[in-house]
């Protein structure tokens, strides 16, 4: 790592300050920079995070943490973990600017590249410039200095996000490369889909990463049987799926999935236990990376179950900072708002928004699942009864002729990124549920930012992506490597 | 006022709690009630604030906000007033849950009613519950307690918002009654738009209110000129439109609307200076009304300007609050999201979603403007003509098409909000913009917040709408009508 030769001797906050982390610094895409008025902090957090565990629901607008909590009260009678956390006071929480290297919109990539290795690169880039010169990222620093290491997602395990966190390759799509780099760098605990960049019958270059991971003493699972339970601490790589795991909502409506694969806060669960039992301390992402997919596909029912499934793997993670207050460090963010979901008014007076809302409880199936069972060839007869099947709707046969005409490729739509058919099957059940979407793509949109532990009192209302990097260091005691400019 | 009759013989912090103000209690709409983990605040604000301005972008959800600082960078050079703050660390900020008193999707009135009386209310009255019942709205408390009271808006001054603060009918669109009741509750200064309801030609009543107002003693204004600077305290109603204001863009570019018309900004200027001569201490409401409307119409160019416009106003309120900070409470808020729009990635690897964005520097008028210019009988060369003379685009043939369809009734959208005329015009700008609405109506989301000064100490992460009230009075040092049941 290039990056990584030239460190400071040691650690103080002076040194930490030169990064601005979370003192309020901030440049916005125009290079406008505004000092901040009020220290960061003054307490000393330094060294004080012997745990981190950093959450991300990836596409996450503000609407759908709003959304998951009012359908966590429908269901549980209770509301979701994040706002609770909101509600008691038991977190700091600001706004994030997510502006990446080159554009106002991040992916995923680029997004996570900033909190790990604290530089703005360009949209689609994993640590790394335009000249594939590369910033040494958390994961294996952490790694360096005798810290345990851990990812955990809903996505392929070789996602933009976890491989923010791990990985250097110029372009996020080399998935092989960067299962390959979590192999030479031994992340300790990796849980989440993605097998097909494991396996020597899939991979280009056919290479056996599994047989790779074995070698090395991890315990390699290809279903939630074979996980197991955490036993002290031990190395794994669990793959659950060829590519990603399943939607939450067709997760727990599909039997054989049910029985195979384990849900988030089951990982996250596994993966805590199994850092925990080292003694070194740990760093471990969490994603819930499927919520993005879902807003990508303007899809009410991926969304919100996938968000609730994150509020899960949230309360797993907080009973463990409950038992460690005061070691660990413990964040909940996103990296991008995705298409801005809202539950809209409806009806008259604006008084039918919640009728309609509560339709979603009866939803047993992801329009993802919906959109399976269809092509070009299905009949209106097709499309309503399908329809019917995944939501108990009587779906109108005027929208089943738009679906129809979509699936044809014959659909015309104001916004041209409306008019693909998955997202035409997201419009038409606007109608029904009162949930709408922006678009299918990411936003610019400051992020929402909760934390508690070491370091989080030094939370501002609003916080530089890039600033992660420094603060975790910090707060974990780690020296932070002098940063070149990108 | 029923419920002003009783009230407790004096104020205390225990009367202040009872309500719940800010101290972290909070109920869904599912009725799910968490306690405050932690104490509200240590200090004592009571009594201190002299001084209350309540600022409201009406319908402004997070990436309204967002834009508006997006576009501040651009042409001015820096960011948006609210986000500075938030980088300065000079305010503190949180969520808050707007629920009114039958949805989770609140409309305005019953929005403001719940800052303004405490009550969650059915959406549509005015500080009334179903059996037209009122609650005393704060103003007229404020009144009643030698304090001096202004609303500034760019609606109509009888609008939905303003009312919330002052006024009680059982449906928001009993605007003359509303204009009778200020004349009535003798509100101090009030500046915006709404002739309609005072000019004895227009009123169903044939009542004369300017001459009602006059006869008070007030200054009586309809236009700019009339308006002049202000001059040591006095009672003035400034009515510069019929109805709404226009929108900041349209009226920046129009000549005899710049003559005529103050900006948000000049009339919160004259409000405060105004109020403050009297030496009795005030409470100002400040509404940049029609970032709302902007909203509704899937329109950014009015959505932007105006929520810039608004910030405009934060700008002049903050240098009020810099010169009395010790006496004067400042919040910075929204009554509810709408049409949650985005800046949305656009183009090849996410990376040109900013040179859609710096279109909207080029636009000189709104949508709203382009279709007062088009109707059943326009051609596409009349929709491409109008069209490149409001914003400078080559606006394709087929997108005029699609509004020439909807102008005519015949346009077909997936979800059905999204087909009238100017609504199909908002979604075919999206495709020049990268800027796009979920819809055309309010939201549920939380809303963002924003304060500073007395009682602003004790915001936490997420507030209840009702809460304001109680804090207010308190922050001012008068004493809490007993709170019925609603």
């Amino acid at each position: 790592m290039k990056n990584s030769k030239k460190t400071n001797a040691g650690l103080n906050r002076r040194d930490f300050l030169k990064f601005g982390a979370l003192t309020g610094m901030f440049a916005g895409a125009s290079g406008v920079a505004s000092a901040c008025a009020t220290p960061a902090s003054n307490g000393n957090f330094a060294g004080r995070a012997k745990y981190i565990i950093f959450m991300v629901s990836d596409g996450m607008s503000h609407g759908t943490l709003q959304m998951a909590d009012l359908m966590s009260r429908r269901l549980h009678g209770r509301p979701s973990k994040w706002i609770e956390l909101y509600e008691q006071r038991a977190v700091t929480r600001g706004l994030m600017d997510m502006t990446t290297g080159n554009a106002s919109v991040p992916d995923s990539a680029a997004a996570s590249s900033s909190w790990g290795c604290g530089h703005r690169i360009t949209n689609g880039n994993v640590n790394m410039d335009d000249n594939e010169n590369p910033f040494e990222p958390i994961i294996p620093i952490f790694g360096r200095h005798g810290r345990k290491t851990g990812l955990v997602t809903t996505t392929e395990i070789t996602h933009a996000t976890p491989a923010g966190f791990t990985a250097n390759v110029q372009r996020r799509h080399m998935q092989d490369d960067i299962a390959a780099q979590y192999l030479e760098r031994e992340v300790d605990v990796m849980l989440g889909g993605g097998r097909r960049h494991f396996d020597p019958d899939v991979r280009e270059d056919g290479q056996d990463l599994y047989a790779g991971f074995r070698d090395k003493g991890y315990k390699v699972a290809l279903t939630k049987a074979e996980l197991g339970q955490p036993n002290g601490f031990g190395r794994v790589l669990g793959t659950f799926t060829e590519r990603h795991l399943p939607y939450s909502r067709d997760h727990e409506n599909t039997e054989e999935l049910v029985l195979d694969v384990p849900t988030l806060a089951e990982m996250s669960k596994y993966a805590i236990d199994t850092l925990y039992a080292s003694g070194d301390g740990f760093i471990l992402q969490i994603e819930g990376g499927r919520v993005d997919h879902a807003a990508h596909s303007m899809d009410a029912t991926g969304l919100v179950y996938d968000q609730i499934a994150f509020d899960d793997a949230i309360r797993v993670a907080w009973d463990f900072y409950l038992q460690h207050p005061d070691e660990t460090l413990i964040v909940m963010t996103t990296d991008h708002g995705n298409a801005n979901p809202s539950l809209n008014a409806a009806g008259s007076g604006y008084n039918d928004s919640d009728p309609f809302f509560n339709r979603l409880q009866e939803f047993t199936y992801t329009n993802n699942w919906i959109m399976r069972g269809l092509n070009e060839d299905s009949s209106v007869a097709d499309i309503v009864a399908r329809v019917g099947t995944a939501t108990g709707l009587d779906f109108e046969r005027d929208h089943a002729r738009m679906l129809q005409q979509a699936l044809r490729g014959e659909f015309q739509a104001a916004y041209a990124m409306k008019a693909r058919p998955m997202n035409v099957l997201g419009g038409l059940m606007s109608n029904y549920t009162a949930v709408s979407f922006t678009g299918s793509v990411h936003t610019a949109d400051y992020v929402e930012l909760a934390a508690a532990g070491p370091g989080s009192e030094t939370l501002g209302p609003i916080t530089r992506n890039t600033d992660w990097f420094g603060l975790m260091l910090t707060a974990a005691g780690i020296e932070i490597p002098e940063m070149r400019q990108s």
